[in-house]
């Protein structure tokens, strides 16, 4: 029998990790988006259904992220016949946990198992960038994690210059994400178009401490090391509501550092347990709620494990 | 008995390593500077001779990276006797060896020597680090491996914010010097002030894959690493005479890879055997000797120990 469709679920992401703007990121284990891929007797690859966006996200085929990774995952496999994706997501869009990034995998790995797996986890790397690019331009930071699990330093476009980094010990993870939206896009636009020299010793030498801080698997000084960063998190805290009252909230609540996820305004706070992490999500909701803004809170941890094919249906 | 003379030997150092442009650097086992402290019946540190370095240095205290680390020393430990030193320059200064760094930081170990070592390895870094900042500036990144060995990571002024990196195993060094002084000041002056945003990401993603390449081991990964700085090289290049020439020869003879050495003229090559870096440092000599300019070769390792008292002396 073959594979009449096939269904993959991409969890959200964090990227950035404060000093390493760009590069780094991680994998949490939800929420996440889940796609079905069918085959179609139309041409190309064409949305059937999107659930869970509000009707916010595009269903023409050119602007959509699953569909843009799922066309660019059959032709990097050859392959003609035509798809239908049925989205669900569980992801906010413009919420910095990387619900492009999400689903662009998702559309992928999906498109991938039901041609019976041709291409390889790491083949799959270039087609989920071509549709993360509909939503934010050539950016691997999420959608590498996202596809690999665990943290992940990406440095290139191909899956040779994506390095999984050890996960420390009891890194626990805080994420809340307030509900009002900042576009990805504007969030960049934010960002300084250049900086000191001064400036690019500091951060380099904030991800340099980083790096070394996960290998040695020292969180304290892991959260000193992201905080570290002096260009990014300056130029977007204005877009960020109540963000230094969040963090002092969290560090109080037990937090050993605080750092925007993504482009936000979802924040990270990193703990060393998950009762603080449970404590740290839930204060930090609080200061939103005390605003008037509600929020989702969630204390969760790295998942080891990126996307995955959740169900195979053969006829 | 009470200790009258103590001598320390401190090694000639690499900085940089490209990309980690002032944070990261190494310790060569030879060549160094050897510093004699005794007490003395003038107050402060003078020098009583200074040899090898063909006159250059300058023989008042104020001006001398040693007599300054030695009072700096002295002043930490709350010593208000005279002290005299007598400084071997074993290293060429403006060489990018770090042969400031190497006299700073063997006369603030010999003179905690000549005190009965009241200081520790750790508090020895800020008084050297005075020392170095009369030459060229507060800078640890050649300061840190003399006084530590091995590969640092130095992102501050104190031993805290210093880290020792793991030495790859099988990590061989050719050494070139070339003999054209490039002065640290000049070098610096090369330098753009400002660089892009899209630089500065280029930059860190170049530091953060050099420091998982030095955690992995990965020697040839570590060299692509290190020659990913598109900012300092390029300002510098023309500083550094047939340097293009010199990195062709070096990768023909075996090389992974090619750095400048500090702020230059000395290049740095990475080899993963002995033999290689013998034969690497031989190629690079002839390319300069072919162009009328003396060099000086040699292939080394990384010295896992820093600056070491030598000799005391009692009576």
């Amino acid at each position: 029998m073959s594979i009449t469709a096939a269904e993959a679920y991409a969890p959200a992401t964090v990227a950035n990790l404060g000093v390493g703007f760009d590069i780094l990121g991680l994998a949490v284990a939800e929420p996440g988006d889940t796609i079905r891929a069918e085959w179609s007797d139309l041409p190309g690859v064409t949305v059937a259904d999107i659930t869970g966006d509000g009707g916010k996200l595009p269903r023409e085929s050119a602007k959509n992220t699953a569909c843009v990774a799922a066309q660019s995952a059959l032709k990097l496999a050859g392959e003609t016949r035509g798809v239908r994706l049925t989205i669900h997501k569980g992801l906010p869009a413009a919420s910095g946990l990387g619900s492009s990034a999400a689903s662009a995998v998702a559309g992928a790995v999906a498109v991938n198992a039901l041609m019976g797996e041709p291409l390889s986890r790491g083949d799959l790397l270039p087609p989920a960038l071509d549709g993360e690019a509909v939503a934010s331009g050539y950016h691997p930071d999420n959608v590498a994690p996202c596809l690999f699990g665990g943290i992940t330093l990406a440095v290139g476009l191909t899956a040779d210059r994506v390095y999984n980094l050890p996960v420390p010990a009891n890194m626990h993870l805080a994420l809340v994400t307030p509900h009002v939206e900042v576009a990805t896009a504007l969030a960049r636009a934010a960002l300084p178009a250049e900086i000191s020299l001064k400036q690019m010793v500091s951060q380099t030498a904030g991800v340099a401490e980083l790096i070394h801080a996960i290998y040695t698997g020292d969180l304290e000084h892991l959260a000193a090391a992201m905080e570290r960063d002096r260009v990014i998190e300056p130029a977007r805290e204005h877009l960020m509501p109540f963000m230094r009252n969040v963090r002092a909230t969290a560090k109080r609540a037990g937090a050993l550092g605080m750092v925007i996820s993504g482009a936000g305004p979802t924040l990270m706070a990193l703990c060393d347990s998950q009762s603080t992490a449970e404590a740290v999500a839930s204060a930090m909701k609080a200061v939103y709620e005390m605003e008037g803004i509600g929020a989702t809170a969630q204390a969760s941890m790295v998942a080891p494990d990126g996307a995955r094919v959740v169900r195979i249906e053969r006829g």
